[in-house]
């Protein structure tokens, strides 16, 4: 069977990725390092998120802002831990004007150096925490509940794009709050949001839990995860959120008075998604043909495309198109209005229906003379490509027939493409017992291992380290303790202790 | 009459207009030279203004894309002219590493100095344009039409927020066309939905038109803007749409293959408006009691102030108050749901009630106890807000009545705004017909000149740069030559050649 990918997910999975990112025009390298250009597709694919997210962060009683580009030096000092962390790669600006080389082109301008360099920054805990200090002077101010949408900037060494970009686009939760209490149900009702949304709108099944004291966000107390797996049985940490009790009101003075007219540290929280989410949705569900996007997020839900022959009755074609384009837009599928595009671009038509299947458009609608005369369309769905012997499905149906249906298609293909994120998890958890079985297990001769599961006894410290290195050995990491585990029996299979949870073990972008 | 803010317009407009950047929460400084924090219901204004400009842009046939916030400073190069006018205050990054200096603090690496500097973008044109040439191959690929919402740097000295500022918010669209004509046409298509979504959801009364020469964008051939009158008789470009020509194309190599298969040079144009829109919607609609922010872009278009006194009867009040705020989402006003907010803060009614007028929620509703038992409701009305005699303005009338009409006060109350910018501006023009009347105009004693309307022969080089000179002398510049201007007759003001048009003077932001 032929696919419309040069390169299958079999053969090269890493070079399949990214080809779904050319061949669906979601990116493209923009020349400058480690910076990509989102392409229209993959943009409108962001703005789907970012619409459907942006109303849960603010249902959850969150409010927009905007918070400074460039922060100051000074204020990555004050929190040591943080610096450690993040102070190694960033972009940082140290001058403010351009001249002339003398040789044509253009140089910074010594004369325009900076007092004090700025950073691009990394993520905004220090600048949000310097103005929380400036709001909060009484529990009546509290809580504070602000989300920002942005770009930041990590200088990576090694960029893919979606997963690890030197820019990124992101939006970045942070809250106070008067009781460490009232803070850590806010991380954990933020990554239920997260949790809820990547299921619901981006159709992954996700694993909510705790990250190991070692994948802690550099500052914080616990940082807990939503963890997706990809079709090469790899994680993908889609989303996290975290409690950083008062560790960063205490670096940025955020204090308060209480009811009784004491001072006391806020108790912070901070929880962020990015773009990151596009390559999830590439590699959960992404095929040989290109993407599959789930209908909650397609940009365009349905794609019109008449085959137009340079005819007179090229006009008939188009007039019925539009109409039927109209009667789409009229219906209702997720809860909102179908986004259906009449596609008049001037292309053949059999380049454009690949075109779409390879953007991975939920539904493609070809008309032609034969389906005008007898009121009818061909419909291919991008879940369902092809029939038995890999010739391309397309049904013929009424034009009636598919309007009255259209928004129970896309609900099914929605939930058709989370029951196959949820199979594919599901068989891709092994429960283990044993630290011998999780190096037969991960055997370099296994193609797609996925994770295990197993018990561990919660180590700290040093003899977390030996088990962190362990685990580098094989290229595996813990990536959570999922959450609402049972009381567990048994030893942990690192340090032989009497276990207290359930982790979960993998390899990881 | 006592007024909410701490300063009034009429005593000094500048420090009124910190004062409602301030009392109605907008914005504040930032800590970050020329940064501001835009707060929530600043942002929430913007917020407003994007999902409104977007929808037409987007209906307008553009697709919103996202682009590197770095450009190599070889881009720049390449573009003669467009250095010229902007090469001189951006932000250089120049370190991609931080490391500790020694003393407990953090420095740029040395180790870690970029071989390329980059700038963080101004405008963006240098890398669209690149990607441009890399999309665009044929004729069937025009044309291109690209929008993006980004945030950009310019290193201004003297800032002021919104208006001015190192970094700002704002949309960028650039589009690439097979002809001259088609490029321009794109021009002024932008330049109208500018003009009638200022008009429709800013309720700014602008005028149209052609910047001169010496205000063009640099390597424009033609600069094209909107511009407002501020209540103190001051110019703001509220918005701009440039027809670039093929000057761009031919510096970064945007070239098509024709219908004939000939090679040609793009016609490109670019087009923004900014967060500095913000600031015309303050400095048009403000008042002595804070912001009046009209109803289409309002983040809350009604507030629901409960009057609790820690009695048992405030839970019904509280109910009551949810059941209205209910019955008031129900309802819809220009074209959208109403959106009503009930204010549960702890803090005193009164206290909430000035922070709701001084922030400029086009509609305040107080509910106590004796509107609970009549069915009633309190209604205060942000551009109406004090009866004869300077007492405040508190209509009540029965709670059905209210749900029923709130669409139609919204409504009235945007036009009311429209109405007011459009009459400002008529008494803000004044027809003028020699050199020596616009002296006497702007004599220092006047306290709000408006602006002058004056025929011109539109001289070009060293003949316009003594016109700039003149009017330099007074604090003028040439706002535009408004659109749709019948022919005119007369001698130019400035040359005594005969005129060709006329054109608006006055001072700006």
């Amino acid at each position: 069977m032929k696919h419309a990918l040069p390169v299958t997910r079999e053969a090269d999975f890493a070079a399949w990725y990214q080809s779904v990112i050319a061949e669906a025009d979601l990116a493209e390298e923009s020349g400058v390092r480690g910076c990509m250009v989102i392409r229209p597709w993959g943009y409108g694919i962001w703005e789907r998120m970012q619409r459907l997210l942006n109303d849960r962060i603010k249902a959850t009683g969150h409010e927009n802002c905007y918070f400074p580009l460039f922060i100051p030096l000074s204020y990555f000092e004050k929190e040591a831990e943080h610096v450690e962390g993040f102070a190694k790669e960033m972009a940082v600006v140290t001058h403010h004007r351009l001249i002339g080389d003398g040789k044509g082109g253009l140089t910074p301008d010594p004369a325009a150096r900076l007092e004090e360099p700025l950073v691009v920054r990394p993520t905004s805990e220090t600048v949000i925490g310097t103005a929380f200090s400036r709001w909060i002077q009484s529990w009546r101010d509290l809580p504070v509940l602000i989300n920002q949408w942005a770009n930041v900037v990590r200088w990576e060494m090694r960029t893919r794009m979606f997963l690890r970009t030197a820019e990124f686009l992101w939006q970045e939760g942070h809250t106070a709050h008067a009781s460490a209490e009232e803070a850590l149900e806010e991380t954990l009702r933020m990554l239920e949001v997260y949790r809820e949304f990547a299921e619901t709108c981006l159709a992954l099944h996700t694993i909510a839990g705790e990250k190991p004291e070692n994948e802690r966000f550099p500052g914080a107390v616990e940082t807990w995860s939503i963890e997706a797996m990809m079709q090469d049985g790899k994680a993908l940490q889609a989303g996290t959120s975290h409690f950083l009790g008062t560790n960063f009101a205490s670096a940025q003075n955020i204090r308060f008075q209480n009811a009784s007219g004491e001072l006391e540290l806020a108790n912070t929280t901070s929880w962020g998604v990015s773009t990151r989410m596009i390559g999830a949705v590439i590699m959960t569900h992404g095929d040989d043909d290109g993407l599959r996007v789930p209908p909650a997020i397609a940009p365009w839900q349905v794609v019109i495309v008449p085959m137009l022959r340079d005819q007179p009755e090229d006009q008939a074609i188009v007039d019925y198109c539009r109409d039927l384009q109209k009667q789409l837009a009229a219906q209702s599928a997720l809860g909102e209005p179908v986004r259906a595009l009449l596609d008049l671009k001037p292309a053949k038509a059999a380049t454009k229906r690949w075109g779409w299947v390879k953007k991975g458009a939920p539904i493609v609608i070809e008309v032609g003379g034969r389906d005008v005369a007898g009121g009818n369309v061909s419909v291919i769905q991008r879940t369902d490509l092809y029939q038995d012997g890999g010739k391309l499905k397309s049904a013929v149906m009424p034009r009636g027939e598919l309007v009255e249906t259209v928004g129970a298609l896309l609900r099914t293909i929605q939930d058709d493409l989370l029951a196959r994120s949820t199979e594919a998890l599901r068989a891709g958890i092994t429960p283990v017992d044993d630290w011998s079985a999780v190096e037969s297990h991960f055997a370099e001769s296994r193609r797609n291992p996925g994770w295990v599961d197993v018990r561990w006894s919660k180590p700290t410290g040093a003899a977390l380290d030996q088990v962190v290195e362990r685990l580098k050995a094989l290229k595996l990491t813990i990536r959570n303790a999922p959450q609402g585990q049972g009381a567990i029996e048994g030893d942990c299979i690192f340090t032989g202790a009497p276990a207290v949870e359930r982790v979960l073990i993998g390899r990881a972008y």
